[in-house]
């Protein structure tokens, strides 16, 4: 059994925005030659999704205005996780609906992937440096 | 370290159902002989789901409604994605809710489950070919 | 590759709770003497989560208020699940909210988290016995 570990960093100028991290994912894959396996991709950040959705700006803008519905940013005052000095109670219920993680196959030597399927970087706190974590373990 | 990888196909006639795939999930796994390992079950596809949970009807009902109130199908104008041409935007947001993939732990070739753990197959966009990948690892 | 398996046993009294469960995954990681590899930590019943996120009070507060909003236990007789005799209907939602499972890197020996993350296992129908799976793959 190989295995093979890299960090990717993210600094999002903005609070909330959705990255599409499929060509580094792939970038890593050829670097550890694993042909069969299990590729795990994850937020390092507890404010922060990796997930597998489809790359259509419509949709994007839709995630943005739905989980704000679910999960307001205002009133700050009303989490009492914001009492700590922090303003993100929110990312941190955003980030539970949109995951933490995504497990991927590997099958010679790609990203098994569907037709539409392609992994994001959610980020629901930007303005700080921020990491991915991509472990690929196989033959 | 051996794997196996099958695909499983559907085709659901009604917008949305949950179909109980574990005997289709064990089969692969004998297929596989592999007695020791981890099981990735994930949709293909972007508007489905493959999740753990109860194999209840009455929940199934729950479930239903319940992702129907957190995510509505209608208005299907709402949603700047459904300007693409699709009314599923709303079956993005359920696929979110209730997960892309499980990882099961193989343990003495067999699936390592509690006594009320089913896998689901979760289908939001129905009428349209599907698949779900099974990917296994271990010895 | 090896591999390695404990059930965690809990008993919540309370109906609902998180507890942070870091302490006794890092302890399973040390017996199995895996250095590189994944950790998989599942409920092993569907009305309970495993998580990763920060251990603040106030935020496992700001969740507990949170998800009574989008999945209330109250009315019971709303949920058709309740009429099997059970009051826990919410739980299975809250679950599905919060995930199952968590899948973690081992690196060099350890659990390759970023700086805040914690796992944690979250009740939604306690007073009951409830079991947690670690199992790790690797070498």
């Amino acid at each position: 059994m190989h295995s093979y570990r890299k960090e990717l960093l993210f600094n999002i100028p903005t609070r909330r925005a959705f990255l599409n991290i499929t060509p580094q994912i792939e970038e890593c894959l050829r670097d550890s030659g694993i042909r069969e396996g299990l590729c795990l991709v994850n937020a390092m950040h507890i404010t922060a999704s990796v997930f597998i959705n489809d790359d259509e700006s419509g949709l994007h803008h839709d995630y943005e205005a739905w989980l704000e519905k679910l999960a307001p940013h205002e009133p700050v005052s009303s989490y009492q996780h914001n009492r700590t000095g922090e303003d993100n109670a929110d990312a941190h219920m955003k980030r539970q609906l949109m995951g933490r993680e995504v497990v991927v196959a590997i099958t010679d030597g790609k990203l098994d992937f569907g037709p539409w399927e392609q992994v994001f970087y959610g980020e629901f706190d930007g303005g700080r440096r921020k990491r991915v974590l991509v472990k690929i373990i196989g033959e």
